[in-house]
């Protein structure tokens, strides 16, 4: 919609790096779904052809046993379609409607899973569900990055404290780091790593339990997990259908309490493998870039300086701390910049200086959380860090 | 997980104002899944039982046509559920694992829509999407994300262009924002009230090709449409799924493009919306402290300045401003400061001294995108800000 733009705002370099991202990861996505549809092609439609003859057998062995046209047996199995979305199953399912079959019903509509287990099937419910749904998914989306938010606040906490006991590789990092623009923040590998594992202990307990109650194989169980966790949600595999359970309140309990910290957990693995998936991204077009201005030097190609891939942002970082040398050097983000290797040196000093006219101003020293601007905005991708910084406010504006 | 941890990169205050939030957010949600839950179940039962009743009367009444067991009748319907879980129906659909099904599959996979009209059958394939998923799915985000920086910085490009030929309004706005924090940035309200149009003016016309192409009513459309287009993919209702259309390449074509800009659509609004909806928890926030304080005044709860609300802020912007009233004043947001009141005098003139300091180092203007550091943190929710603020970039810090 707004791919071909120059916000204006920015020099046109930085709106032709944006767009190039923008274009390139569209490019690689539609490779890795042609990638996906043939490989599941080759997969699963063996399988596919086996169950339809199948079938076909079934249905003509059926009809000829029992004397029945293929007409009438069509007519009956359209009906029983028909049942089937009003969620009627052969071996006696709960009822989907009543209260807990209900409030299961929203909550995979706010959290976007949608199993469609059940599904409003009148002109109310399904007018309902259109409004509903708008807020429900906002404020669970809010939900989600406050939990994100306090999740790295969490581990930020942790870390510190692990290198609070161990003093000598502490005084190690610091020196690393200076200028206190990253001290104390855990790393995206850290948090990679903590949500990684609390994902896969999170899935794998959860497919032992459903593997257990619902009479699943292991296998089965954790795909499940997976396809609810990530919010896919097909609906081949849907907990807390049948009828009765051994404990029943308590597995529903459980079952909420499962879904709900197993999408929060993907939810945030996802953003954090998102950040990565962005940084190989930058990398692939400073190569492009890079090969293009060898290919295309003098023809008028992009210049160089727009598309930094991270070796040379790297170098551009021990570049300043080099030059710079006092506690103002500071590390610069490994994200694609602009103009940042020209200005970095310059930078550096500049923010030591602003951070000392901070404390001066506010008479106590600058809180530790708060990075420099130009830190902070060199990645300016995603939701919220896209709008928190480019939209005014307006109950401020008004 | 760490809903009662202090990150200590901050004072208590502001953890406690954070806690607070996500789970006063918490509480709402909660509070929302059970009118939902309510609602839906009022709606939805009365049908739920007619149609279970209809289907018993025509499950017995074949049964006696043609003098079947219940017994026989229940093996063959199980031999169908089956048979339909892999992709059999009994009006004839299309090939589910073809490559264009395939296709369509991955597609469904990695926007997390997940329709569940294929879902892969053999363990291979099950195995296959939980990788194809991890990284499908955060690439995707990525792209989503992407794609509203995009839309954002194409809204602005529109806005300032309208402000440009409107020369008498646009004076009239600087005067209001002199400090060009927010200059040129377009309002929640002008981005929402675009994605808002935007996505109904999307809805409508694809109901209407979904409607004609398929054979649905308007509204099965039109519900068909937000279902999709916010991921949660029932699957009660799929587009493309019969084995013959008029024009099927094109339709296809079609599909594809129609279901990938609904879901960047409704994915920016969610998110624009949960912006709103925290400003909604933040004042009731406020206002539930407001009255703790009154109530408790002296029993010690959390002192006042940690929680201030949205009316608060813009008088402590409006005193900033009077304060200051050279070029240094600047709109203040509307989310909820921890000591920005106390402190908003001495920052708003810190700005503007950063400013110049900013524009002397570097020789040139500051860009006009790049806020001030507390501007930005104060919002510091979300995913991407999140990340962005508090994680050490792993490839600088190695």
């Amino acid at each position: 919609m707004a791919g071909r733009d120059c916000g204006g705002d920015c020099g046109p370099g930085r709106a032709n790096e944006d767009n190039a991202r923008f274009l390139l990861l569209g490019a690689l996505l539609a490779l890795y779904l042609l990638g996906g549809a043939a490989v599941f092609s080759a997969l699963e439609r063996p399988h596919e052809r086996q169950a339809r003859q199948r079938w076909e057998e079934r249905l003509a062995g059926f009809g000829r046993r029992h004397n029945l046209s293929r007409d009438a047996l069509r007519g009956f199995l359209r009906h029983f379609e028909e049942a089937a979305a009003a969620g009627v199953r052969v071996d006696g399912a709960r009822p989907r409607w009543d209260f807990p079959g209900a409030f299961y019903f929203v909550g995979t509509v706010v959290s976007t899973i949608g199993f469609g287990m059940a599904t409003p099937a009148t002109v109310g419910g399904k007018v309902f569900l259109i409004g509903y749904g708008l807020l429900g998914c906002s404020s669970t989306l809010l939900f989600f990055n406050l939990f994100l938010e306090r999740l790295i606040t969490g581990i930020a906490h942790v870390t510190r404290w692990c290198g609070a006991r161990r003093p000598g590789r502490r005084a190690g990092r610091r020196a690393r780091s200076p200028a206190g623009g990253a001290a104390g923040k855990p790393s995206v590998r850290v948090v990679l790593l903590a949500l990684g594992a609390a994902s896969l202990a999170l899935c794998c307990g959860a497919a032992a339990l459903y593997a257990a109650a619902e009479g699943w194989g292991y296998l089965d169980a954790l795909y499940f997990c997976f396809v609810a966790f990530s919010t896919i949600g097909f609906g081949d595999l849907v907990s807390g259908q049948q009828a009765r359970y051994d404990g029943q309140g308590l597995y529903r309990v459980a079952n909420f309490v499962l879904l709900l910290s197993g999408v929060c957990c993907l939810y945030s693995l996802f953003n954090v493998v998102s950040i990565l998936v962005r940084q190989a991204v930058n990398w692939a077009l400073g190569r492009a870039a890079g090969a293009g201005c060898r290919r295309g030097r003098g023809r008028g190609g992009p210049p160089r300086r727009n598309a930094v891939g991270p070796g040379r942002v790297r170098s551009g970082a021990r570049g300043a701390a080099e030059a710079d040398g006092s506690s103002g050097a500071r590390r610069l983000s490994g994200e694609m910049v602009s103009m940042k290797d020209l200005l970095a040196a310059n930078k550096a000093s500049l923010a030591a200086l602003q951070k000392q006219l901070s404390e001066a101003a506010s008479g106590r020293p600058r809180r530790a959380s708060t990075p420099p601007a130009d830190d902070e905005f060199s990645g300016g991708v995603g939701a919220f860090a896209v709008m928190n910084g480019r939209l005014a406010e307006t109950s401020a504006g008004r």
